[in-house]
């Protein structure tokens, strides 16, 4: 649906064009539907946080209640290896594709609580905007896509059949969504899948997302001595364990720009749509964005079709105020991969932790613990999933839509692929401006609307396509 | 005092036997004595903490009182510019020598309170020992060393002429002492400086310290964008500050184990007294020490006649628990210096500040603040001063004294060199398993009784050398 060509030849429009979309005049939200949207964002379902473990469970509890109000049937909050998930059906159109609808009800944690100007579980509506922790990244679009769900049921049935799941630990990349996909795939059988976990531009072309990146991560502990020593008494003879954790980090890009751990690349093959995925990521960003990384491929491409190694963290020694002379005898890094089709995450976090143990020095000791995983994502840009969502996009904003790829990672993508054989697309209408994982989220209540009208329209066109 | 040789060969003892001084059956500390000593140790003069500054001035006050109380004369609280100093004297040996009684009155912070099994601030005696934060570094020794004076006093008057001059800043690098001295430098006219700020290995030989390396320090600020952002969009094309970060580490030293600074070394000499100084550093070590450094220097001589350079602390990103997949926007580290005689703090840290800047790539913003700075000390082995103090161990060990250079920094003994052209050794009684610096920190108070006769010892010796 995007033909091949440099990024502004492409754009039937300019790129700095607003976009919106048109909603065929679609009410707004009835008071009872608002508040329930408030009581959603209201539940703090941390999923980070083990102290919030009961407030995930307590969306999902709300989140089957109101499956059941608007119709779904055989919904049942399932247990997850300890996390909860809430599934929920209706397939009475027989004959008819099913489609599987995916999210997650679980938000990110509020780490500079100083920073909001509203309380981040208090939700705050001022100026078409709703204002809470989740609001973007995921509730007000999963609250949209059901309420598009009840909408076409009360109007007498689905076009489709239709399964619902919803998670509760996405923004911990779903360490335990694998097994239970594994052992729910009987009853997740479906054509497609689509989450409304995803987000729209402010300007240009509108975009239905097709694929994201893997991930794996790692923590490394360099240990050097048994406490922190006095850098008077032994400075100049003693091992450091920041200097040892800086010739780590600094060991792990070539100058270059490539990762420089042996076998990272092995697998990685050059991605057959680059010419019909060529794109831009949405301004602003950050002052040194396409300083570093592989010069043969465009920036764009180095942060979605290719992977990436990034520290997430250091800490050793002292850092408070004033000078403490020490010798530290511990330091700390955290370390992430992004990984792109192909690339197996177990196997690239051993081939990192293998390339950092065999750079440390004798003597010094170092712990790696092992992270999580998931496999990067790809749905073929012409799949039916993918063209129905284009359509639907091209329809509401009169403007060509654009698929395009995901530099993070939503692991729900590559294992539905690899435990039902499906497709799945995000389609869905946050904006890049709504401070997704930062303080101050919210969400724009017409886009509430948009993405309602959006699934109405989506369950409609995948009834036809049947 | 000490022929040239390896440092088993100029032992006179094994060097795992056990140190003993004979005091000549020096009774225990008076009652009072002993509740002023808990008086002194129980306020909290943490010059590193602003909160404690009322602490300092209050240590101060105290031992202005007792000055006069032991009969010393001019007693007087000081001002270094904010920072409460004592000054007083005796000057009644008429055609005698001067001597200057140094000491510090603060001490270190307390980090790790939870380590502590006693309050650092309420003293606790048990078995002969002294537990309180102060009681090793050095707050017994400067009272062992003010009774001494206060018994000779007492006795008819001392031998020498005696200044005692004693600082609230030591622990904190004497960042105000310079311009003190400078403005007291005729009330300061003495032939040698003395002070009990040094400590005896549990075993071997007796030492006396002739000199100390010097300091500096500074921080780095690594800045590549406003905010931290997020890993999965922009990883692989964006600075990550913690990269940046350990590539700056990194360059700091040579795979050979030199400073990499360019010019670092060129004002260091080779130093005159390297067989005479010839030495060991007392166990425990840590595990990794002489396992970095100059090959060609041992690793007592790369931790005392060499100088070095420390990170004491990175910190960027992400470090809590879990995964954050942030690619960190600052990065922060401390780093220091020990210096050796002619090389200039204040030359050093710039080297190391323009070496850093060198490095930082484009469009990272690096921002370098100096910190303290104190040059190297070393006086002669031959020096009266020396060689008297050494004769005092002789005689109450049984044992060849050995003069030893101190890897740490006193700055007091570069700048009465500076200053008023006079010798400093330190010569004290506190043991290397005393905790200095460290939680736990107690003082043997045998060795206040050692102390206290090493002193009247020395104070007769010195009056004699006349």
């Amino acid at each position: 649906m995007t033909p091949p060509g440099t990024p502004d030849a492409s754009l039937a429009v300019p790129a700095d064009a607003p976009l919106r979309f048109d909603n065929g005049a679609e009410p707004e939200l009835a008071a009872r539907e608002l508040s329930d949207l408030v009581e959603l964002l209201a539940i703090p379902s941390i999923s980070a946080d083990p102290a919030r473990r009961g407030d995930v469970g307590r969306a999902a509890a709300w989140l089957a209640e109101r499956c059941r109000a608007f119709g779904l049937e055989h919904v049942r909050v399932v247990d997850a290896h300890g996390s909860p998930g809430v599934y929920a059906d209706w397939l009475h159109a027989r004959g008819r594709p099913t489609v599987l609808l995916y999210g997650h009800f679980d938000v990110q944690p509020v780490v500079d609580a100083d920073a909001w100007e509203t309380d981040p579980f208090a939700p705050t509506v001022a100026d078409g905007r709703i204002h809470a922790r989740g609001a973007a990244d995921m509730k007000c679009g999963l609250w949209a896509s059901l309420l598009a769900v009840g909408d076409v049921l009360r109007s007498g049935g689905l076009p489709v059949n239709l399964r619902v799941l919803m998670e509760g630990e996405e923004e911990v990349l779903s360490p335990n969504l694998r097994p239970l996909l594994h052992e729910m795939r009987d009853d997740l059988a479906c054509d497609f899948a689509v989450t409304a976990d995803g987000a729209q531009p402010t300007a240009g072309r509108p975009i239905i997302g097709v694929g994201s990146r893997g991930f794996c991560n790692l923590e490394v502990d360099v240990d050097v001595a048994d406490a922190d020593v006095h850098s008077g008494i032994y400075g100049g003879a003693t091992r450091n364990a920041t200097h040892v954790l800086g010739e780590l980090v600094a060991g792990l890009h070539d100058p270059d720009g490539r990762v420089a751990v042996s076998g990272f690349y092995d697998d990685v093959r050059p991605p057959p749509d680059r010419a019909a995925l060529r794109g831009a990521i949405e301004p602003p960003l950050p002052r040194t964005f396409g300083a570093v990384g592989e010069p043969e491929w465009t920036p764009y491409e180095r942060t979605t079709m290719r992977p990436a190694l990034d520290v997430n963290g250091v800490a050793g020694g002292y850092t408070g105020a004033g000078p403490m002379t020490v010798i530290p005898a511990r330091a700390h890094a955290k370390l992430s991969c992004r990984l792109v089709p192909d690339q197996d995450p177990a196997v690239v976090r051993d081939l990192v932790a293998h390339h950092l143990r065999a750079r440390a020095p004798e003597g010094v000791d170092l712990v790696i613990t092992a992270g999580a995983g998931s496999p990067a994502y790809r749905c073929p840009v012409d799949a039916p999933i993918a063209r129905a969502a284009a359509a639907i996009l091209e329809e509401m904003s009169g403007r060509e839509a654009r698929p395009t790829l995901s530099g993070g990672s939503l692991p729900v993508q590559a294992l539905l692929h690899a435990e039902l054989g499906v497709h799945t697309v995000t389609f869905g209408f946050t904006r890049e401006d709504e401070g997704v994982h930062s303080a101050n989220e919210f969400h724009r209540l017409r886009s509430v609307r948009d993405c309602r009208v959006a699934y109405r329209r989506l369950l409609a066109r995948l009834g036809q396509a049947a």
